[in-house]
């Protein structure tokens, strides 16, 4: 892996390409429990997840994220979470290093590890147990070499200060995402302040990912690049990882508080032709770090690396069995399906839901608590019944 | 797997359950192309196909179909189709056995072999050449030893009482079913009439897969129903493996003719509950080999396998990722997430496409070709640009 | 009058275009009470009534149907309705005779008075009953030397067959519609066998008015059409008169049973290139008494004139205020919108609802109940609080 | 009408509610043509505007506002209008006056003299010309002794405080609404500074008329409201006169972007639960003069009269007619349909369009050109022929 160029190294070339979600990807193919989103499928289903990087890896993905989400002690063993009654947090990620490395390196793959928000700091445990949580999965991920580090998901700027922080006590490069929109950090902290506090602690690369669809997220990194150019931070590389998924109906807090959140989201999934659009987008903005979060399968990494292959100078592997623009329809049986090979049909489409006694947007929840009110305080125990007897009222 | 029950011995004692859409979903995750649908992905990339086989049976599926799909000589030769310059069908049929004995190995699963349309039979070369073409696969999986032998995707109900004709010149158990919607074959041929005719030619189970959402396979299925018991023909089974799509706008082609297929299809994915709603109509309806075709992913079968978990006595393997309607949101973050932790916010959710620009429903192609047309004719050799050219216009 | 040209003569010269919909125009402009459908307005607020017939003649009706919809003694009476109270049936239907001949005199459309399906039948009073009822409003219009009969808005084919033989004791035209679609009249009986029993009772013109959209209408009266030319009953005029608004997803019981009835219907109202495209396909198929029923306002009649103004030879008063395709947009100040001001551009538009958080199509009530059932029996009585309080629960 | 109280007056006691959208009726009623909005209606058809205006007065108006939207000189002769050829501008505002006076006196209402936005200001041609079409205009309206001004309908702040400025040489109150959303006028001043801008020079009520759906048009009044709570000018009144269709898909420049414009906006159109809705939400937000543009029909402004009556100590004379949140519907003949006869079905409702093949939302034009672009200059002649090309090709 000595030789491999390194991350900020290929983003000085040119557009690098990121992975897809992982656990909503395992989670339909039943490895993985939605709402605590168990990591531990490194450790009980190694092949499962080997599987879902090879076909990113295949599809064109130049970094393997090891599957290292919500794996910090505090998360596997909030609210009930069985996870730590039967594996360590250390093994857990530990496994998933090791399945991201054995792929990573048959394709010239970068290898990153991943932190995210913690339900410590959301219960208002103060920045020494947050960033100790942080500093435990950072240790498993320098002592596998890993490429460089990823800070992603946080909901606060002021949490992703501190693991930025924690990150920079090692000399890897550091890319630091947040899943905020337009309307910036549930703190109010504007999307442009963010992006500027991100770098000034330290990232090599700033942005966004997960929360919000495609074009919301780009309004965002938007407001990000013009904070960043306005403080003179223009060093710094921009990554966006957004949903798979629609969003225009969102407030502040994202694709959580719609209703359909996390098991009805189907008709919201983006199809290819967004996907290459997306890419195209982010790509023009200045955005060089482009990848996907939860609802991107291979085939959307894929669309990614077609519409960057003329900057990328190469198609990924998995476009053999994908001609460009639908192309491959000109085998197709009936003559009306071979009428549909063609860019301008498929660029143009706009798909119908098959629901007509569905909506087309949703009122999201909009609670309106964030962190610090008392609604949201973790702890081990799961919720009683009378609790969720309360909350069903609501 | 000798001692093992048989299909119809399981199908006495309770509902079985089919797996679900392997070209589709390998397709989203790089190993198979749209249109000719690539069957040499068992040759290719055996890992690939033998993980989505894991899944499914993970999920609930008590029978492994070996991916032989679209894997007959005319097609793998047809319209440009590289397939036969790589591989010999035979090769490819043989992979597909090796892979499927050896899942269902691991779970007590049966193996089916299958068969389905073919070109020869559209371009009107008749019946011998086109038993011809199911003999040889036919061969193969008797070679193999598979418990029972599937004919499916068929339009038109002379061509699968040919098929069934040739299945049963073995000893083996035939299901059969075609991919028509309550208006009957492409021919003007009954729902009614096409399941008496696929049961007096000798299969054991029949009904319908493909081509239509789950409602609408209900609908045909009710009247197959009709039609068997007017003709007395209350012994073979009814079998459903609809579409994991929405169809509600298309006409008697199904999903073929609609503007998004196949690379639109997206809103129109179902949600697990609108599956569970399926499994249990279906077995309400007496349908008793209950699965997916295209689209459905193995959470869908999963939640076929827990709808019928009375019936069954069991869950899944898979359902240890699963609580019942939502309940693993228990364990959610954020309080108005637990809020949805109940059966009635899933069963009765109508989720929004999120799309506000585009409409519920399609206008279907409606060419109105059919089996005998000029424009039907297939051959070896690629569309032509200016075959294209021409199709565009239309 | 005695120089006019009478109704038959009219339809065998070419395409006669009826009045639009009173009862629903005068509820939005505040003189009619939905539900009972208040009749009285014509003695209450004839200026209103006048002035909703001169806007129809000047859009292009070639007829001024007097105002009588459900002004039947029984009806006046029924479930509470106060207008008996105050007004005689008698009076009423004077009033609506004088007011529709005055406005005829002003344009020399001809005058039709119309009768229409009675509580007395739903309650299953007998045929004696339900034609005394006819007969005095019958007498009204012969008194008033109307130009031709209309019996309108039957459910069920047995009444208008009542209907019929009490308007040809007179020697006056009759024009005969149900309020039906192509599932046939509420007891079962198709939509063809209902225009044969219409034409064998003696109907003249036979057709189809409210109760679904201009479609779904025309979609039935080709039923109509073919069952009349199986029994050799060419010589009868086909007559059209539906909704305005769209109901794709009505049952048999057409709007009533749509949760928006009568309330929240404005999203399904039809634009003006609706109604020309229903003109056009009506004269087609050989409709040639074209007409509109509730939610058919001036313009919408309008419409139906300027598309067949080729046939006709003119164009109505009213478009001296209306250029075709939109042409007036050309004075528009705005660029934008003169680039509207052309036949292609509002010929395919496809109107979008803004209300995205609406679906696109309702289930209806289905409660299946027809005429015969208790539930069905209608009396003087208001409905009481607990018969209410029993609806409310269902 | 000396003993009348004054706008001024009635606005302390409690809301006062306006009237409706003549031109949009009246187009629709046949007599007044979409794009130049030809206000000689009042001279050409005067019954038709008459009673228009005695709907809106039972329906609750307390203010008749004269049909002079348009009528000022520079339009009646823009871009090949023939109105100018015809009448002189003062002749259809004498008319204007004479069927206001005459309707209003029935009443008890108020009489209004509008004036609104002018080509001369798009066209660049400064204050002096500007200001002498407005006093023309005003000359008229003081001479018929009307009870107040209104300056409505203007996207550009600086256009209407000329307008203002030349009311105020008059010694009427003086009400004044811009056609702006939450975004501000089109040259870019906020709404809350057009607000203060408007109160500055000289308007007693300000406000926000056309253009916008009501929800948006409060969103909008809100950001007015804070304008002037900030600068101290709390002595002025608010005023809505919202438009009748939903437009959450427009943006700036509102509805007359939106691809329906003019033609095609039935689907939009608000119901009357919509509107009682709006009214409930103006009030609480301070708004006191209550009324609606175009779209609105006599039965929404009665749903405003309706909604306020407790404040009002009265319902409408058109209440006659309406019973309650639908409980007229007790009169019905369907159980089911009586089963609507209460508030929370009417209240809650979310109504579909009836129209699978159309979106929610559109695209607006948005062309992005504004007060100062050749492309709106205005002109006497009609546009050619070879400039409409261009335009359709845009």
């Amino acid at each position: 892996m000595s030789t491999k160029k390194g991350i900020l190294e290929r983003l000085r070339e040119g557009p690098v390409i990121g992975d897809g979600g992982f656990v909503f990807a395992l989670e339909k193919r039943g490895y993985v429990k939605a709402g605590p989103w168990t990591p531990e499928a490194t450790v009980e289903h190694p092949e499962a997840v080997r599987q879902l990087h090879r076909e990113f890896l295949r599809a064109g993905s130049d970094v393997m994220q090891a599957l290292t989400f919500y794996a910090s002690d505090d998360k596997l063993e909030n609210r009930g979470n069985e996870a730590q009654t039967k594996y360590t947090g250390h093994s857990i990620n530990q496994a998933a290093c090791d399945i991201a490395k054995e792929v990573a390196a048959e394709g010239g793959a970068l290898v990153a590890g991943g932190i995210c928000q913690t339900p410590s700091y959301l219960s208002g445990l103060g920045k020494a147990v947050v960033q100790s949580e942080f500093r435990k999965q950072v240790q498993v991920f320098v002592e596998n070499k890993v490429d460089f580090l990823v800070c992603e998901y946080f909901e606060h700027v002021e949490e992703i200060e501190w693991a930025i922080e924690v990150c920079k006590e090692r000399s890897l490069p550091v890319a630091s995402t947040m899943c905020i929109g337009p309307e910036g950090d549930l703190h109010g902290v504007s999307a442009g302040d963010c992006a500027v506090r991100m770098a000034k602690a330290g990232a090599d690369i700033v942005g966004i990912n997960c929360h919000f669809d495609p074009a919301t997220v780009l309004k965002a990194i938007r407001l990000m690049k013009e904070g960043l150019v306005k403080n003179g931070l223009t060093n710094v590389f921009l990554m966006t990882q957004p949903l798979a998924y629609w969003t225009p109906d969102c407030n502040k807090q994202g694709f959580i508080d719609l209703p359909e959140f996390p098991f009805a989201l189907e008709p919201r999934i983006c199809s290819r032709w967004d996907i290459q659009k997306y890419a195209r987008e982010a790509y023009e903005i200045g955005v060089r770090y482009i990848g996907g979060c939860c609802g991107f399968e291979p085939y959307h990494i894929r669309a990614i690396a077609e519409e960057l292959a003329p900057e990328r100078g190469r198609l990924p592997v998995g476009s053999e069995k994908h001609d460009p623009w639908g192309e491959g329809l000109k085998m197709h049986t009936k003559p009306w399906v071979r009428a549909r090979a063609r860019r301008d049909y498929w660029e143009n489409i706009k798909p119908a839901s098959g629901r007509p006694h569905c909506a087309a947007c949703s009122e999201p929840s909009s609670w309106g608590v964030t962190a610090g009110d008392t609604d949201l305080k973790q702890g081990r125990a799961a919720t009683s019944d009378e609790e969720l007897r309360q909350l069903f009222k609501r």
